[in-house]
């Protein structure tokens, strides 16, 4: 590959070329190898943004990224292995109840989870509220975690996909994020190198969602689904509504409650709907034949979640952390509510602490919000509506800024509209 | 500006908006302080390269890259100022006879210049091949020189947009050189904070220049003349063919000797007759009223040169580097020749080396190639064609190689093609 120049391979995509097998093993490469600066790769990420990647370069620059660090192999653990990713939302605890619940169904999910960034919530965020908790698993104990619980979530190693991480942060600074071909390539790669036979994916859409429109989800969905099984994993995508947030608790620990009211037989119906919808995909890819409602209502799962909870150092009985400062939003008027919008939640929860700014920033385990109505509720004249919860007052103000049109009440109820609006693959 | 983010101007840019002078401003700042970074700025730039730039965007950016450093005024100086900026271009020796002539026309031409890259020569390493002559004039000698003699050629000071120094080092090393709108605000920012009152521009077509396509460069002459009238400098293009180089000679040193024969009254009609066209544009710009025939004719523009190679330290008798190693190329056969590649000289030259691959790399004052004949002219089999000059044998081989289509010979003369083609403005 002496021939090819960082300049070629940029010139290629500005002018509107198709790049290389060459082209992009070498960029790929020498990117993750640092000799290709950051300079040049992030012109060249704006040029593959602006004029986008054919579904045979995609292809190729997935595998790359994919061979820039080790493929998972875990075929000698004797169990069907699948996983799932969600493309990420407000109240999105799903991660919680789902893995443990698909393990009770006898799969194993080997979930290598991240950090949240902005208003969405990261699951290993939420899971670090549980005291004694750790996200970091040696390889021998993750194999043996997998092999005799049958779930993990836990830190992405530094052998998965490299170039990913790398490329992450280049484009994080860079405005070149909300390219489908590289959101795609990102996710699958780190999905692929994973290692399970199957993945299903819950693409999100709405004012909560990373694509707020249906046409861009679905493009995003069949782009990772393509691309899942030209690598031999057998994958399908779930499109699913968030306009209006999961449950009732944006934040860390009152997530992990939630997930707790769910495996154990309770819960808000539409994350009950979502977990279990996606539970029955995975059991399907992973060809299982189980009914996750009843291995749910069984209580199986209630004992998977505590299993894998305490094989990383976590207590699952002991009390969460809860924030010292709780503040009331009570309803100005009766009416119905028309709308919850996700992302003025997300920025609530995000601005009391749950989330962070930087990668860097930490979390607080208690801040958060909870909300107490739904859309189709009606609600009396000074009913509660929201609960802010915090452990630094200062923050209350921005919180009420962000929530002042999160609710709308209206004269009647909305019509309802789908959680699950369709499937991929 | 505490508003303004670097994803925000990117963001926009990328999306296909109009960047606001406040983003614009905002950025220019903070790229030449160095807080915004290279990763994004090439970011920016791979998108202002794809989405372009409206004419009033391109104003205010070039206005922010000349009040990135200091704008000359040489008002002070009690003559007419005027510069010329050629694209580059092969042979391209035109600013030596150039400035002395209209110098001695009565203007002043503070004429600021740059080292070649490429196959192109630049105009400082030129006369850099004579003794004791140099291109670093401090700020009162700067003006002295301009006030006695009408005419300084030198290296570019820190204070001149040093946006643009910066800039340039990056586009050149990711792929966003190509870009009217940036190359269109690099010269131009340079040009206009010079401080000349009048500005005649050289852009060149053809194999040889950095624009191949005609309406290429059109499009970039008339950018630039709009700018620099935006600016309140008189301004005109001429658009030149660069599709045969200049003369007889592309090197150095052979550059200097070919230019002094034009000062003498004599030298190649092509170069003759593009040095007058440039120095009438040139003066009627800065309202002179001379003839810049009749001037070079009576030897005063030699006299003007002599002064100004020697207000800078150089020997104007001094005998230039000659080459140790000359090798002779002949005609395989008799005929018309229909052709003489601009590029393929200029990378003869470059390989020989007259040219540098990195700015940082020395350059050869001896070496070069001359060439002997010219499209239209009638060649006898064994006739010498070219001379390839060195200091190093070994770069010979290759020289041979870049020559070997360089030169087309047919039955029968061809068309001649005008060497200045239109003029802008």
């Amino acid at each position: 590959m002496a021939n090819v120049t960082i300049l070629d391979v940029i010139g290629t995509k500005r002018d509107g070329g198709e790049l290389s097998t060459e082209q992009i093993r070498w960029f790929i490469e020498n990117f993750t190898a640092g000799s290709v600066g950051d300079e040049q790769a992030s012109a060249l990420l704006m040029a593959i943004l602006l004029r986008g990647m054919t579904p045979s370069e995609l292809a190729t620059w997935t595998t790359a990224m994919i061979d820039s660090g080790e493929r998972a192999d875990l075929s000698a653990l004797g169990r069907p292995t699948v996983d799932k990713h969600s493309t990420g939302g407000v109240g999105d605890k799903i991660s919680l109840p789902l893995c443990p619940l698909v393990a009770a169904c006898g799969a194993a999910v080997p979930q290598m989870a991240g950090r949240g960034l902005g208003h969405t919530g990261g699951t290993i965020d939420k899971l670090e509220s549980i005291p004694g908790w750790s996200p970091e698993v040696a390889g021998s104990d993750y194999a043996r975690q997998l092999r005799d619980v049958g779930a993990v979530i836990c830190s992405a190693g530094a052998q998965l996909a490299p170039a990913d991480r790398r490329m992450y942060a280049l484009r994080d600074v860079t405005g070149t994020v909300e390219s489908i071909p590289l959101i795609a390539s990102s996710i699958m790669s780190k999905k692929i190198a994973e290692g399970a036979a199957a993945l299903v994916l819950d693409v999100k859409f709405g004012s909560g969602a990373f694509m707020t429109e249906m046409g861009r989800a679905r493009e995003l969905a069949e782009t990772m689904v393509g691309l899942g099984e030209a690598n031999g994993v057998r994958s399908a995508a779930l499109l699913t509504d968030m306009n209006t947030p999961l449950g009732y608790n944006a934040g860390n620990a009152i997530e992990v409650t939630e997930s707790v009211e769910v495996l154990a037989g309770g819960g808000p119906p539409d994350v009950v709907e979502l977990t279990l919808a996606l539970a029955e995909t995975m059991c399907e890819l992973a060809q299982i034949d189980a009914d996750p409602a009843s291995v749910l209502a069984s209580g199986a799962a209630m004992d998977k979640w505590r299993s894998m909870i305490s094989a990383q150092g976590g207590d699952p009985d002991a009390p969460l952390p809860t924030a010292p400062h709780v503040e009331r939003i009570e309803a100005p008027s009766a009416g119905h509510v028309t709308r919850l919008d996700a992302r003025a939640v997300g920025e609530a929860a995000w601005v009391l602490g749950a989330g962070r700014a930087r990668k860097e920033d930490p979390v607080s385990a208690s801040a958060g919000v909870r909300w107490f109505v739904r859309p189709g509720d009606r609600v009396a004249k000074s009913q509660l509506l929201f609960e802010l919860h915090t452990e630094d007052p200062e923050r209350i103000p921005a919180a009420r800024e962000a929530l002042e049109s999160a609710l709308v009440l209206g004269d009647a109820a909305p019509e309802p509209t789908p959680l699950i609006a369709e499937r991929i693959g």
